[in-house]
């Protein structure tokens, strides 16, 4: 896929997200639509005895990520729920407080389908997740293990960065015109 | 009910919610655990295109009701989900950001059963929804018509103030000691 010039020239920070509600995964990559920069990822642990603590620690964790690498963009995996209610509710539960934190930042929020991602990352709409994790490590060339959550995350993020905001459904939230994010 | 002396003397404001993904029902009341005034409610209609936007609705809807009415305690309904686990995937979302909400304002958050509810509100743990409602209209003294989801966001505000904090299952968020309130 070529992109324009204009997405090919300019770099862009971009955090994905994988919800949980055990684990939130979390990964950031600078992207220009063809090179892929490894920044950081790291999974936040939801242990907590409560509901709202939980939702408390996914919030302020990725507002502290947001806070520590200021990314211009989130992308989170559009979820098709087929397991039971509850289990849905938990990970609603999760998804709402991580999908709050980004867009009260003033931040862009694109939603992908799994299929946009595994195309993206793999080129295969129907590849296995093993095969997602490996190519994100190759992709990002990326020495140290990665957690699949965090992994998870990247591929979102990469599937952003890929797909450079013109192709899959993009989900934009309206961006507050006075928040300033300080990048070089 | 006898509550202790400390919890009759002393009026607490309370913040009810009943997230939704298509309405938030929010009621704000001063109880001393005996009687029980009525401040405010309002529907945070969450109309608009995209997830992250509705999700940016209900969490500005909350902070802004929690900015004006200053309470000092949160109750929202504890809900068991028995029906598609799509319905309760976007029942989770709002419920995050609504809980995400009101934790990030340093606010204890409880939750309390349907049948907690009902018996507080109405003395019956079976009874109907429109027995609540009609109970929440007249231990306010309320004469305007409330809409369904703040009835019940009154309802959940009425359980915790009858309870008094002491009863019910209590979920309360660690409050972090640098956030002040202004209340009289």
């Amino acid at each position: 896929m070529v992109l324009p010039l204009s997405q090919r020239e300019r770099k862009v920070r971009i955090l994905g997200i994988d919800p949980g509600s055990i684990v939130t995964g979390c990964g950031v990559i600078d992207s220009d639509g063809m090179r892929n920069i490894y920044i950081a990822s790291k999974p936040i642990r939801v242990q907590a005895e409560t509901l709202p603590e939980r939702l408390k620690l996914v919030f302020e964790g990725i507002t502290s990520v947001i806070h520590q690498y200021q990314p211009e963009a989130v992308a989170v995996e559009k979820v098709f729920v087929n397991r039971n209610a509850d289990s849905a509710l938990k990970l609603g539960q999760a998804r709402g407080a991580a999908i709050a934190a980004a867009v009260t930042q003033g931040l862009p929020v694109s939603e992908y389908t799994p299929r946009h991602i595994k195309q993206a990352v793999v080129g295969k709409g129907n590849a296995s997740k093993e095969q997602v994790q490996h190519m994100v490590r190759v992709l990002l060339n990326c020495q140290q293990n990665l957690q699949a959550d965090e992994a998870d995350a990247l591929a979102v993020a990469l599937s952003h960065g890929h797909i450079g905001g013109t192709l899959g459904r993009i989900v934009e939230s309206s961006r507050p015109t006075a928040h300033k994010r300080k990048r070089r």
